[in-house]
């Protein structure tokens, strides 16, 4: 038997247990320091009532004869898609029920998508980025190039002639920068991608910290000719608490076809013989996100971390740092102070202010002398690390 | 961007759109008179009371500050890993918490496994069998080769120094011949994969229906030697009704490395890379199967089941038919009467009796002249399509 050795190209990333080490020893040193996390990607505040409503209703049906479902639907229930379906309708997108897929969230479908794509396809993938991106086709032994990320560009790079790939990523809002690309530059990527026959693979995951009343695209499918080269990756993780409950969607057009294959059909194909839907339970979690009361509870929840988000960006905005981030999004992306190193600033922070961020060039090479902050933390801790931090650069 | 063209070698398989169609016409035609499904492979007994009233409590958990998850292991929180491993215990088998992985069922393990192979392995699979291990090993481009199952060797090939291959499949109980192995024949499996470094995914899918006081092996790993050649995959679906509820798990030993590789820490990369886990409501549930209550009242559920195998059995027994399964397993799978063929037999008994089964030639070329019968009916409608089948063959 041969292993698939793609395994062992892939870099270890040591970021997250060397903050845990760092910040564990920093506690042991300092038992009466009050360390502050704004390092974590995970959602802090609970379900809301009616989602929690919703599941307890489906838990009762389980438990009756008349109520039981088994297997379901592999590709989710037409209850959930359809309101999927509505949600797009307020952007101006109209997706036929059998172009949406419900998932067990972002995380699966961006691994799994792969299998419709041959290894030969070259990647184009920005730097600084989420890694999944980067580690999951190295798993499939795909060649990969980058394209920058920086202060020139605002960290929303667009390709241009010079730029050859078969499949390229795009996570608007983006992790970890927080950026939000515009329609225009959307479009550029649209573009290249027909003219390159190439698959945008969008990841939305945080569509939902958009402002509503924003001209920002919180779906590629608003960009004319995206139907013809984009799937939409998207998750009830962020926009409903969902981190821990596990559902998602994805887009997969029915104007995809190359080689005579329907990358629609194709994906159908793949759910059904790999996946077997979500859980009842818990779709019609989901589905309660999109009841007028669910929407405004939700809504609640995003403006307690779209608040947080604001109280750091105007700390920064005081002192002049350069950011990403920080509105329609819960990330911010800084520029290190005095040129510091990535890792320099997480150590400057957690040993003279005991506020624990993210380093940025755990997301790429580019990602060197930039900093994450999130604001998945509670209002009052974000609002003490901010005056921390103010006293600490004054 | 080149597709993965091996989704054009895939068989489309019209078997169960065919039955639907069948069925249909037959009730159109025929609306006096009641069809009673033995076909179907999905339970129909809702959830038991302890798993109802562990998911109950887990919804009003994430409900609240306090009792609030997000993002869990992926790998499985470790409350529900010790209960898996107390199970194993009962069977002699001991297991670390680190080769357990809890899944969102076995339908994605045993397809999303083969991310650890090359596609250069050569794969040796049962014939008839489950048609998803042949589906995802087609979809990687790897060559298959077939054991026969047939009358000759009870539905349990074996294999012998003429069997060449990297990744061979098991599933016991069968489905869809309801054979079980022996730990004699399980030996066999185990001797020849060491031999030849390969590795046995082993679907224990249907390891439920075992009668606990029988010497049938429940898992593979009950095998001496397993844990050097085997991956096992089961599930909650047929044990406690998960068919829409959604887990299961996997089993990788640690004392797999190939090439240098541990296939443990390989599958814990592509999971933590590819997988977010399993929703903690569901988990919370899985593990309520294990409570004393919980244990006995799956027992209640699976008896049922049992008792319809039972009934059916007890008919073929009384005219001589040839069959396999039926103890120890859902499924009965049997050598149509008077030398019909699959599809010969179903148009047979729907015509005759509208009763409805599934053609064995459905499940590979050597379950032609077979058809399978499933005990996930309610009694009283086996109960009566037994009669009929009684009268028809008398």
């Amino acid at each position: 038997m041969d292993i698939n050795d793609n395994f062992k190209k892939l870099d270890i990333s040591y970021m997250f247990s060397t903050v845990k080490k760092k910040v564990e020893q920093f506690e042991k040193k300092n038992p009466d320091k009050k360390v502050i996390r704004l390092g974590i990607g995970d959602v802090t505040k609970p379900l809301c009532k009616s989602v929690i409503d919703a599941m307890r209703k489906a838990v009762d049906e389980m438990g009756t004869q008349e109520g039981f479902r088994g297997y379901g639907p592999e590709q989710g229930y037409d209850f959930l898609k359809e309101k999927i379906q509505k949600y797009y309708r307020q952007n101006n997108v109209e997706l036929d029920l059998n172009e949406i897929f419900i998932s067990d969230g972002a995380k699966s479908d961006v691994g799994n998508i792969l299998n419709l794509f041959s290894k030969d396809n070259k990647v184009l993938i920005p730097d600084p980025v989420y890694p999944a991106y980067v580690d999951t086709n190295v798993m499939d032994g795909r060649e990969i190039a980058y394209i920058k990320a920086d202060k020139e560009n605002d960290f929303l790079p667009v390709p241009n002639d010079s730029h050859h790939a078969d499949l390229a990523y795009i996570c608007s809002p983006n992790n970890p920068t927080g950026a939000v690309y515009n329609k225009e530059q959307l479009k550029v990527w649209v573009d290249w991608a027909i003219k390159n026959k190439a698959i945008i693979i969008y990841d939305a995951a945080y569509e939902c910290f958009i402002d509503r009343n924003s001209d920002l695209p919180k779906s590629i499918f608003e960009i004319q000719g995206a139907r013809n080269c984009a799937i939409e990756i998207c998750s009830f993780s962020k926009m409903a608490g969902f981190t821990g409950t596990r559902c998602g969607y994805t887009v997969v057009p029915n104007n995809l076809v190359f080689d005579e294959m329907s990358l629609n059909k194709m994906w159908l194909r793949r759910q059904t013989t790999k996946f077997n839907g979500v859980a009842y339970i818990i779709q019609r979690g989901a589905e309660a996100v999109f009841t007028e009361e669910g929407q405004k509870e939700i809504k609640e929840n995003l403006d307690y971390y779209k608040n947080n988000a604001r109280l750091m960006a105007q700390t920064l905005d005081k002192h002049n740092i350069y950011y990403t981030g920080g509105i329609n999004s819960p990330y911010i992306w800084l520029k290190c102070p005095n040129n510091m190193g990535s890792w320099e600033f997480f150590d400057y922070l957690l040993n003279e202010i005991a506020v624990v961020g993210t380093p940025g060039a755990g997301f790429g090479k580019f990602g060197e002398g930039y900093f994450r902050l999130t604001s998945f933390g509670t209002y009052e801790a974000t609002k003490e690390a901010m005056e921390r931090f103010d006293r600490l650069l004054s």
